[in-house]
């Protein structure tokens, strides 16, 4: 069965946007700023982005206008507005849930669970993401658009970790995962 | 000047104890567990702790109630409560800052900030905590007593990372640190 990858990067208090919905401060400490990060390698384990219509219009509205950012991938925007879908990038009304939950047993490589938080703890609460690909930015917020909020516990196994620039990327699988069905 | 050291343990979502105030999740994957991780070095770097009284007080009463688990440290307990001090143990109730102020320009080695939340918040508020020594480990709680809540955005360098039984090591310093007063 495929599996479904949190990769986010969150602040060291744990938000994913400062409280105006910014990402200005998704940056390392300056140490080391050419090092690119696991992208390079995770991007190739993946062959299909899910993500929240919010998340969807902040990188087509303000990130990157010109070009789809995940070009090349299968990218689904839950959204319950009536949007054209195009061949790279389907809008679809189904829930976080059904959705991952039916392309977990189409046939394909990794699914990226991209944001934003109400798509991840949706996922959280019905334990559909497998990986949590975490970087750790070297920053304090104070504020903002919260990664977790799902109430659900769960246990983890570290599986890798590499930093960079300050930043951490914090790797993690399910500890007990539960059986496939 | 002494730095303040913040040297505590928190879950993968940002919590300090569940929602009984138990820390009985604070253990790893299990994937190597004899390893001591850096406290045997962090201790050599404190000559005092300074702790919230329902930290002492889970400590006492529940974690240790035969030895002062921080013996040989010079422990202050922040509490309005009238408790007698002892040699080893110094109640005040001082607010967090004006005591860690004071600390700081005394003559000695580090001091630890070992909890409780509102502790480390007023001490973060007042940009009073030099370094940041998190362990972050491998569970989603889902909910509980939150490691930050101060609304004082603050950028991190990373100092460190250690890894062991599926517990990560964060060590920070503030980027752009204060002048001493």
């Amino acid at each position: 069965m495929r599996k479904a990858i949190l990769y986010i990067a969150m602040s060291l208090d744990g938000y994913i946007a400062d409280q105006s919905g910014g990402v200005s401060w998704l940056v390392g400490d300056g140490s080391d700023s050419g090092h690119p990060g696991s992208y390079p390698d995770f991007i190739q384990t993946v062959d299909t982005v899910v993500l929240g219509y919010r998340t969807y219009h902040q990188i087509v509205s303000e990130l990157s206008p010109e070009n789809w950012v995940y070009h090349g991938l299968k990218s689904y925007v839950l959204t319950h507005r009536k949007l054209a879908s195009t061949e790279e990038i389907s809008f679809t009304d189904q829930s976080p849930a059904d959705l991952v939950s039916k392309l977990k047993n189409d046939s394909g490589s990794g699914i990226w669970i991209c944001g934003g938080a109400d798509v991840v703890n949706q996922l959280l609460e019905s334990r559909l993401i497998d990986e949590f690909f975490i970087s750790v930015i070297p920053t304090v917020l104070g504020g903002g658009v919260r990664l977790f909020t799902a109430e659900r516990p769960m246990d983890l196994s570290l599986l890798s970790v590499l930093h960079y620039n300050g930043i951490v990327e914090l790797r993690y699988c399910l500890r007990n995962p539960p059986n496939p069905v």
